[in-house]
């Protein structure tokens, strides 16, 4: 449970070479301590392979964020932040070296936490090390973070590894999806609006979209992505998360277990894709060379260290279906891809068209109200209804309105703390309910499996699309079949 | 039914000299022309006692433009407009007189529309001289308008009058509120967006509140607005009006008596008021002197020909219940009044409380969404919900939010053509839609008679309050009791 008065803590990085502490870690931290949000005696160690004195390392963390926070560096923030900062030579394989790690580590009322920054391969080894100097004790915390396996089964490997030295209470898996702002934000909107609560159901919705657009293509990391696919890399896990808690039951309160409840529950409800609705349910590409902005874009199979037979997806479209009564009947249109027209991500609640249209003389058929969510850019959101265009015409013109709110405008809502800042500070207080549990982790899998297992007997080729484009025009047609649009 | 082939028509003013002919008819009419919505022979004939001649009687419209318009004349469309006008010197109560008017309208296949722009006592007088002249044929319609009596039983005797002489499809009953371009737009986002279209009844909507205030006092119209006071000159028309709108069942088409069937039946579903509950339920005021905008403002008894012991009044508000299965248990709260705060008219659906608060750590209770529909100023319509403020809190700091749309700020909303042209267009087209039958008025007097007639007995005075403030605490007192706030 929440002790808001812990006294501090020693917050362990492992891979403080890596991309993730450079790009996200140290900055976000340091952010933490500049807005007081971290103790007076929390440390933060940084562990890595490396025979650096003090003074070296902190030129390279100054380095860090400089590079990879928009902000400057101040020098009275970076004084006290630089005091926090240690660094530990650790061999992760060399149990023994660990040894210095206790050595830091030698207050046993401080809670650790340990980041495991690096590749999941290495995850048993940094665990038994832990364990051999009880660093995993139960002050002890966990930070893990994906690619937890590339199936349930791998998955599993992974998780009964840590599950051998952490109980699940220590085990932090961090999906920052859900340290979002605008996500965080559904809890908010479902839960204290009545205008939604009362209409988040299979009565008033019509279907929901789910849009993560990324322009990036892979950016150095070829090999990796390949072998996952944009399934396993980003459905499994931001995609069905966002579902989830969009469509999860009312938590009976807001603790941690509560609310992974219910999102595990949605997850146990995800319709299975027969084998004979595969191509009208479930649409994967991949892009050939095209432009974005004007500039030329390489196709996937033309990137660095590429393998020109991959049949990797690079984009996964998909008609999520939920087997509960709430949802019975309002499809999930999920949709996510590299190289598409612009990185976006939202959330589009479609209400059910009006019945009976008495506006016909002007439109045809009404537009939906739709409710908009928006992730990125320009983080916010809209209610787009109706109204009619004042005029002396005797028609009802009407017109398509958006009543629009962007935290941008707002004095309230423009100082956003990034994912990282918020999940790290939960879980330096105890807080679990914006990680993962592992059953969440599992379920994700065994119905991403089932979709992968189908493909690999029945569609086996991703379809081809330009770099800049929205996916594959199969992609269209799959939603258009059933009558409707992508946002 | 309408005929948009119609050739053209001649319109009538009676009352040329008077102040709504001046503000209101002239201008309309001139701006109607500017929007090429009068066809080439439509003609303007004003009726007067008054020896004019057609160059004076063309100088006196042109000062009244300039006076009452905001826009400035422009020559072309003054050309245009100045040839269709001409007057007729005639006294209404001189039967003989209406040959001269017989004269001009000349052409049989012409509709006639007369606007009896007088006092409800002059329309006998003004209907026995058309009909001397068979004036009242199937081509010739009425408007008329406000006050249409001061009870039922007087306003059956004005109705009976017109009645001997026209129809009830040629009698066209202005509300200028129903021409307001906000209130048209009721239609749209009752039954063009599902968002509300399933959302309007007492399942989702806790209560509503239609506010009309007014800045000015009496204008120096104190005899005639003594007689009547503020819920005779204001509830029984525009607040009603208002009411039956949002209220009313879906109509089963747009067609003039399917929309007004439907809100008769609202005004015949209006909880009668008992004698026990008229203190609960109604507050009556009468301003005293006070501030408004740093002026001093006289009371309402030292208005100018002012009567010192006046009772009447000049606030209104009122908790109207309306027994039906789709409102049981919402209550409309209604409040007008002179010599308030500012001038602004506004409706505000409230949707009910969230009966969970998940949110009580930082709000002892959850603010209602809000649909507010802003009359004036700044036409258009705000949602206001709660979102999460972004922070590193680990409470979720909520804050009531407003989607807003003024029709000012866009570009295909910002052309607001007035009530008046709007209404004086259709009745050119003989749409009665935005007309009040014959029935609506009635049924209103019949439910306002019942009320002021349980005053007579139990309130006599009306409560005394500031010029400048929001009527008499006893209105806050009112809605208070419900557990409820004014918005």
């Amino acid at each position: 449970m929440i002790n808001l008065n812990l006294p501090s803590c020693d917050f362990v990085i492992f891979g403080t070479k890596g991309d993730l502490a450079k790009r996200k870690l140290f900055p976000s931290l340091y952010r933490l301590d500049k807005a007081n949000k971290l103790y007076d005696n929390t440390r933060i160690i940084g562990v890595g392979r490396a025979d650096w004195n003090k003074k070296k390392y902190l030129n390279i963390i100054k380095e860090y964020l400089k590079k990879f926070m928009k902000e400057k560096i101040e020098n009275f923030i970076w004084t006290k932040f630089s005091n926090r900062l240690e660094f530990c030579n650790i061999d992760v394989n060399n149990m023994s070296d660990f040894a210095q790690l206790k050595k830091i580590l030698n207050d046993p009322e401080k809670v650790i936490i340990n980041y495991f920054a690096m590749p999941p391969n290495t995850f048993s080894a940094i665990c038994r090390g832990l364990g051999a100097f009880n660093l995993n004790n139960n002050m002890s915390r966990i930070i893990i973070e994906k690619p937890l396996g590339s199936s349930f089964k791998t998955s599993q490997i992974i998780n009964n590894q840590v599950a051998k030295y952490f109980q699940e209470s220590q085990i932090f898996r961090i999906d920052h999806y859900l340290g979002k702002e605008t996500v965080l934000n559904l809890l908010s909107l479902r839960f204290a609006n009545s205008l939604f609560s009362k209409n988040w159901d299979n009565n008033t919705i019509d279907h929901i979209q789910i849009t993560v657009a990324e322009e990036v293509g892979i950016e150095g990391r070829w090999k990796y992505f390949n072998e996952f696919g944009q399934m396993r890399d980003m459905v499994q896990n931001h995609l069905l998360q966002l579902l989830s808690i969009i469509a999860m039951e009312q938590p009976i309160n807001f603790h941690a277990d509560s609310i992974r409840n219910e999102k595990v529950k949605v997850l146990q409800s995800l319709s299975l894709i027969k084998d004979s609705d595969i191509n009208k349910k479930t649409v994967i590409g991949q892009y050939t060379s095209g432009y974005l902005h004007g500039k030329v874009i390489p196709s996937y199979l033309d990137e660095n260290g590429s393998n020109k037979k991959s049949n990797t997806e690079t984009f996964v479209s998909l008609r999520v279906d939920i087997d509960n009564i709430r949802w019975k009947g309002v499809p999930f249109y999920l949709r996510t891809g590299k190289r598409l027209p612009c990185k976006c991500s939202e959330i589009v609640i479609f209400f059910k068209k009006i019945t009976l249209n008495f506006f016909s003389e002007h439109l045809q058929s009404l537009p939906q109200n739709k409710l908009i969510i928006r992730l990125e850019p320009n983080e916010g959101l809209d209610i787009q209804i109706l109204n009619k265009i004042p005029s002396l015409n005797l028609v009802h013109v009407l017109k398509s309105t958006k009543l629009d709110f962007c935290y941008s405008k707002n004095e309230n809502f423009k100082h956003l703390p990034s994912a990282y800042e918020r999940l790290l500070l939960e879980c330096m207080l105890g807080m679990q309910s914006l990680f993962v549990r592992r059953d969440e982790v599992e379920e994700a899998w065994k119905w991403v499996d089932s979709i992968i297992y189908t493909w690999e007997k029945h569609v086996k080729y991703p379809e081809l699309y330009s770099a800049g484009t929205w996916g594959p025009l199969l992609s269209n047609n799959m939603i258009i079949r059933d009558g409707r649009f992508w946002s």
